[in-house]
C-alpha cells in the first residue's frame, strides 16, 4: 500500500511501515523507547510487533487496563509516573500499540510529559486505524464526557498493519466500520455505494481509502474551523448516546461505532426534515445500519439524560448544540442548529 | 511603559493593558469569560481587576487553593470540572489572575480543555510578572517534580500591572528578585551591576527590562534547544532543593526564588571550578545573595535526597544531568556535565 503524507508526518503501511520505523528510530537521537500497551495488545499484538521491531534503543513496556472506562486522567497519572520512574527524558520516544484508547491517551501523555516527547502510533483496531491515529487529536475523557481534556499533537509517524485486525473481535470490526460509512456518506459517494452493495470488501483497501479521506479533510482544516466538522457527522447524538451507556449502571457499554451508527441514523433523519436528504435513501441507510448493528434498545425515559449530555458536547457554542447535516450524500451543511423536539423525533425514528 | 511584542501575543502594561484587554474581549467572538484566582488574589487583586475590566461577557470566577503544593493534576481536575459545570465552551476565554501557580496551571488547563481555549495572563506577583507569564511554558507538578506535566502554549495577551505587587509579601518580592538577578548574571552585565550596587531600583523598570530580556531569549529559541537554556541557570540545583523542601515533612517550604538563589550560588561556584568564572566575583555574588535571602540551613545528611531529585530534572538526557554554567557574567556555556562530587562541593561552598 502506498504511503500517505499527513501535515508533518507519514502514514506507512505493512512492511514499509516497519522499515520506516527502524529508520526513524535510528536517525533520531532518542535516549530510550517506551511502548504503551493494554493487556490485550500486550498478549496479541506485542509479540508480532517486537518480531518486526529492529532497534538498539533500550525498551520499556508500560501496560494499562483495556477499555474506554480507563481513558481518563487517573490512567494518565499512572503512565506519567511510570515514565518518570523508568527515567524517560525529553529525548525518549513513546510508541502507542493499541486501539483508540491507547493512541488517544498515549498521544496526550507524550505531548504533555516534560512539555512533550515524540510519539509514534501503531493502531491495532479498525477504529484506530481509520480514525483515531490520524488527525492529531489526542485526549482523555472527563467523567463520561468524551475527549474533554486533550490537545492537538502530531505523531512522528503512523504505522498501519491490517494484520493486527486478526486479533480483534467481529464487534470491534463493526465499530470501525461505522467511521468508514461516515467517510462515505459525508464525502465519497463511491465509497458509500460500495459499502451499501457489498459487505465483502478488501479491508486493507478500505482502510487506505478512509485514511486518504480523513487526511484530505484534516489537511484542509486541521483545527476544525469548517470542513473538518463533517467528521463529526453522527457524533453529536452518537457521543451523547455513548456517554449515556457508559455512565449507566444497568446498560452494557456500546462500542464507539455502535453509538455513532445510531447517531448517523438520527442525524440523517434530521437532515431529511431540515434539508433535502432523500427520504428513500434515509430508509435504505437505516436498514443498512440495522443489518450491521441490530437495533440497540433505547427507552423514551432515557431521552432526558441523553439530551443533558448533548448540552456538554465540545462542538457547542454559547449553549447551542451544533450539528453537521446532509442535503444528500457528499453534500454537507455545518453549524446547524436543531430544535430539541426534532432531536427527540430523530431518536423515535431510530426506534421505529 | 512601552508594550513588548512576544512571538504571537503582546505584553501590555498598566492602563494600556486594561484598554487592550477590553479591545481583545470585544473583538473576539467569545461566548463567556472565566477568571481563575486563588483565595489570596480573590481577596486582594480581584476587586482592583474587576474595577478595571470592561466587558459585556458573562463572567464566572473559579477559585483554587493558593500554594505550590496545589499546583497538581488534582487541582486541574477541579478546574476542568468547574469549567464543564459552568458550561465553558470552545469559545470561552480564561483569564489567570495570580502568581506562577495560577498562570502555569491556568495556561495548562486552558490549553487542554476541549483541546484548547484562549487564555490571558494577569500576573500579580513579581515572580510571575518577570518569569512565569511570559515564554509559553505551562504545566503542573507531578508529586514533587516541578512542571513535569505541561506543554508550550501562548496566551492571547499578558497584562502586567505592578500595582498588584502592593498586595504581596516582602518574601514574595525577594522570590521574584532571584529571577531578575538571573537575567543580569547570564545575559545583561548592566542590569547585574545595577542590582549589585543598589537595592532601591524602580521596580516597574526592572520588570520591564526583565520581560524584555526573557522575550528576546525566547524569541530566538522558543523550544529551548540552545539559547533558552540559559534561563535554567541556578534551576538545576535550585529545583532539586525546592522539591526537597517541598516533600520534606519537617522543613518549611522555600519560595522558588530562595531555592534558585541557592542554586545560583552553587552553579556559580561550579562555574569557577570548571570554567573561568572569577573567584572574586563569585565571593561578591554569594555575599549579595546571602544579604537578600539569608543562609538557608541544609544538612549534609540531606545531600543524597537532593542528588536523587537532580536525577529527575527535565533537562537531563540519557541519565546525565545538564547544567548551564558561566565563564563570566553574560558568558554562558550550555549542556555542561558536572561530576557528582563537584555538585556536593558546591553545596558545601554555599553552606561555608
Amino acid at each position: 500500500m502506498k504511503s500517505i503524507q499527513a501535515s508533518s508526518y507519514p502514514i506507512h503501511f505493512q512492511e514499509l511501515g516497519y522499515k520506516s520505523l527502524e529508520t526513524i528510530l535510528a536517525q533520531n537521537t532518542y535516549s530510550s523507547l517506551f511502548i504503551l500497551v493494554d493487556e490485550n495488545t500486550m498478549e496479541y499484538c506485542y509479540p508480532k510487533f517486537m518480531a518486526n521491531l529492529h532497534t538498539d534503543l533500550p525498551i520499556e513496556v508500560i501496560e494499562i487496563e483495556a477499555g474506554e472506562i480507563h481513558k481518563n486522567l487517573e490512567t494518565c497519572m499512572g503512565v506519567w509516573s511510570a515514565l518518570t520512574e523508568l527515567n524517560a527524558d525529553r529525548h525518549s520516544v513513546l510508541i502507542t500499540l493499541g486501539g483508540g484508547v491507547i493512541t488517544d491517551l498515549g498521544g496526550f501523555v507524550a505531548a504533555t510529559y516534560k512539555r512533550g516527547i515524540d510519539f509514534i502510533n501503531v493502531p491495532t483496531t479498525l477504529l484506530s486505524m481509520v480514525d483515531a491515529s490520524v488527525g492529531g487529536k489526542t485526549g482523555v475523557d472527563l467523567g463520561v464526557l468524551k475527549n474533554q481534556i486533550g490537545l492537538f499533537a502530531n505523531p512522528q509517524m503512523v504505522l498501519v498493519d491490517p494484520e493486527y485486525l486478526e486479533t480483534v473481535t467481529a464487534r470491534e470490526i463493526r465499530s470501525g466500520t461505522a467511521e468508514i460509512i461516515k467517510y462515505g456518506i459525508t464525502y465519497d459517494q463511491n465509497l458509500y455505494q460500495q459499502i451499501k452493495k457489498n459487505n465483502k470488501l478488501n479491508i486493507t483497501k478500505l482502510i487506505h481509502k478512509s485514511i486518504e479521506i480523513k487526511n484530505e479533510v484534516v489537511l484542509q482544516d486541521p483545527k476544525e474551523k469548517h470542513l473538518r466538522k463533517i467528521l463529526n457527522f453522527g457524533h453529536t447524538i452518537g457521543h451523547a448516546v455513548e456517554s449515556y451507556f457508559l455512565e449507566s449502571q444497568e446498560k452494557e457499554n456500546l462500542t464507539h461505532g455502535e453509538a455513532i451508527a445510531i447517531g448517523m441514523v438520527c442525524e440523517t433523519y434530521i437532515s431529511s426534515v431540515l434539508f433535502d436528504f432523500p427520504k428513500s435513501e434515509l430508509q435504505e441507510f437505516k436498514e443498512m445500519i440495522l443489518s450491521i448493528y441490530g437495533k440497540i434498545p433505547i427507552d423514551t425515559r432515557e431521552y432526558s439524560a441523553i439530551m443533558d449530555l448533548l448540552k456538554h458536547d465540545k462542538k457547542n457554542n454559547g449553549g447551542q448544540v451544533n450539528f453537521v447535516l446532509l442535503n444528500d450524500i457528499e453534500k454537507y451543511e455545518i453549524d446547524c442548529k436543531v430544535p430539541e423536539d426534532l432531536i427527540i423525533a430523530s431518536l423515535n425514528y431510530y426506534r421505529s
